[in-house]
């Protein structure tokens, strides 16, 4: 399997073809075996708090799940391999500003059947907003 | 506190002033004292998987935590009281259908300090498409 | 596969050639298809908090994974089939005190290749002491 | 509060008053502010898989939940400050071995009333076996 032919069309794929993630709005800003870098600009609409004007708990979930998947997926081998997400789970540790959103996201098991990602979230890396932890199944083919 | 008035105004905060709610278009059926039902009509920009035309698992994650936050809400004696989410996990059961999604939530524990809540989501409530339980810290003034 | 000798050899792994079962002292009450019910007899040595004289977090997560693993193989249709521990989630609801616990453990996803197990843990039925949500893989063979 | 009396007195109730940690043989190697490290003489007893010679993914939890625990005590401020589990997730990465395991237990979040902490396990640093995340509430006095 041709590897830049992957990325490529991963983040072709992750950015133009899910319609949740157009939808976020989110961008690719690096993308490699076992890591991905995601921007995800503010928007007004991603406020759960209307009075601390933070963050909708949930939209930071699916960010994650979204940057969870995308780094689940540099470890397919052939593009028929098959990653479903089983569960993940997301751990707020600060209130988020309303301004741009960053996602790293980092496999810390890749094995035959199953796949697990730690991701951050954080306006600046130096204090982060939230950390999820993510369980993907592969079958690989 | 009456009842009646907190459930009227956290339905109308619910749908009309949290912008992600409104985003994600969120219509509350049932609410009442550590239970409710949310109705979330089917937009193609909810699709995460495109081949397989399945909800995205971040929007399911984001249906769950505003299901959970409205309904650890409800635990509330004075307006004053402050909710925030400690974490939330979410089990993916089965795949998802392009069409509309229900979520019921129950809180499972209604402590002084600490409430957890359960969430079902489905299409129709014999087949169960993801659960999630959500831990809350609730500040009681 | 013989269903009655497959509950009768789960039971006898479980209690007699587990160490960690053995130790922790678990007998099985009920066993059948995706369902199982452990009795776990009170031992002084059990107990965490020595002031308030509370189950251990750790000990009760012990039952849950083990109430939940036996069930999980339940679902084998083969002796081949291989299960392993994907993650486990425990929520604490309610203080424990120190006498015995029992578990019941319910699969609620019987995938091809994922089980999802819920676990509760009770002095008595009518208040959960803790709830604990697993995944399991199973290579069927 | 004097630091050191705090680490001194919270080192001797982990080791010798609490019964679960006892029986379970922990070792504290390492106490200082939001960071724990401690030993697990390896036990016959803690075997869960008798065919692999695995550690019990159960016992890895409790030990998981011990090093949590004793962590998020340090954030301490008196000693009359209360801290309860709310919830521990532990994820499985790679299968034990037969003898000693080490845990490394640190803060990641220390709140006025939520302390949530990351746990990892291993025999040697280079192989990380299992993770686990906790979330604690502390009453402050």
């Amino acid at each position: 399997m041709d590897n830049e032919l992957k990325f490529k069309l991963l983040k072709q794929a992750f950015e133009n073809q899910m319609p949740a993630n157009k939808y976020l709005g989110l961008k690719i800003l690096d993308l490699k075996e076992g890591f991905a870098k995601i921007h995800i600009p503010f928007k007004e609409e991603f406020i759960g708090d209307y009075l601390q004007k933070r963050w909708h708990g949930g939209i930071q979930a699916s960010i994650a799940d979204s940057a969870g998947g995308i780094v689940a997926l540099t470890s397919m081998q052939s593009f028929n391999d098959k990653v479903n997400t089983i569960d993940i789970r997301v751990d707020y540790l600060h209130g988020s500003e309303p301004k741009d959103l960053f996602a790293e996201a980092e496999i810390i098991k890749d094995g035959k059947r199953i796949i697990k990602v730690d991701v951050k979230l954080y306006h600046s890396k130096e204090k982060i907003i939230a950390v999820a932890r993510c369980a993907y199944s592969i079958l690989r083919t």
